[in-house]
């Protein structure tokens, strides 16, 4: 028998994070004619979790994992919003909003499915497992892409400079190597395109 | 070693898919902001069938076939576009417009992975295995819901009526028997309301 007051909490959770289809990201779709909200961006890397998997750089890494951590991932954004990932100020408190977010929001379910649905938040952002690290490449490589596709848009917009690209997304090379291969030379066609500004320490900003 | 003419298919597909993002749906945000697209809706599926899993119609359902095929299954919409499922006229060539869209989008993967992510579509499409037809129960309860969440919105807008509602939505009983026992509910609440017009035969549309 379907337990009423259990579909009840579930359908609230439902409605719930229909939000996050308003949170919006700094990457540009592909056309340019405006920003990615969370979302849509998830679907992303569902979707690319399942098409570049041969990627994936440990044996035996589990899909169904994968797409559940990137399906829930930014589900806490609802409350927290979305921290550009070279916000130095917002970067600060990220981690003490989204807690909070997970708390409220997770909350919303039936007791047995919101430690489930946090855990596999939890996974994702410590890293720690080969799922969480190939499922936290992916969520670098998109933007990445999208930031290259779209000349840069995002990074001009934020001054952002080639190495901080370079230290942000060398991660990558822990869930998918070959990935983080591809996207270095994307960062440098980038900086030799002019997409993005070239480390800071060639413009003479360190010494 | 990767090989980079796959690989450089495969991101063909990656980028393409983006365009999912703009292929707008007559279902309603829960805000009433704007229409949903093809993009989060599929993500929203992905999430649904983590969390309603325990009402799937029968034991040992896949959950990861179930989630590549829901972020899989709108894909065609690229170039077919989304056709309401009440509209009369659109599903007469959906079929054909769907499976010429099927060729091009996943033609531009590696052999294997268009045979995989069509069959994929194909099963969704063909609702002829559990897994299929569970996938086939969230993508109607989904909008139900956020129609009925939005008091009738696209109803009203398209002058639906209950009856219409109703044979649209049976077959989830075929793949998830409490939701669609829930959808009833719902559906007799939104006539009760004046969300959703009473069935057609009551108006004296038929004799």
């Amino acid at each position: 028998m379907t337990d009423p007051n259990r579909l009840t909490q579930q359908l609230r959770f439902f409605a719930e994070i229909d939000k996050l289809k308003t949170v919006f990201r700094q990457t540009w779709l592909l056309d340019k004619s405006r920003r990615e909200n969370d979302a849509e961006h998830s679907w992303h890397l569902g979707l690319i979790a399942m098409l570049l998997f041969e990627y994936a750089k440990d044996d035996g890494v589990d899909l169904l994992r994968v797409l559940k951590m990137v399906l829930v991932h930014d589900v806490v954004e609802i409350d927290a919003g979305d921290t550009f990932a070279y916000d130095k100020v917002g970067v600060r408190d990220q981690a003490e909003r989204e807690r909070k977010a997970a708390d409220r929001v997770f909350g919303l379910l039936p007791a047995d499915q919101a430690a489930e649905f946090r855990a596999l938040w939890e996974e994702f952002d410590a890293r720690g497992t080969p799922e969480a690290r190939y499922a936290a490449a992916l969520d670098r490589f998109q933007p990445l892409m999208h930031n290259y596709l779209t000349e840069g848009k995002a990074w001009r917009q934020h001054g952002v400079t080639a190495d901080q690209v370079l230290a942000r997304n060398a991660p990558m090379a822990d869930g998918a190597p070959a990935l983080w291969a591809h996207a270095e030379e994307i960062i440098r066609d980038a900086v030799a395109k002019g997409y993005l500004a070239g480390p800071a320490w060639q413009s003479g900003e360190r010494d």
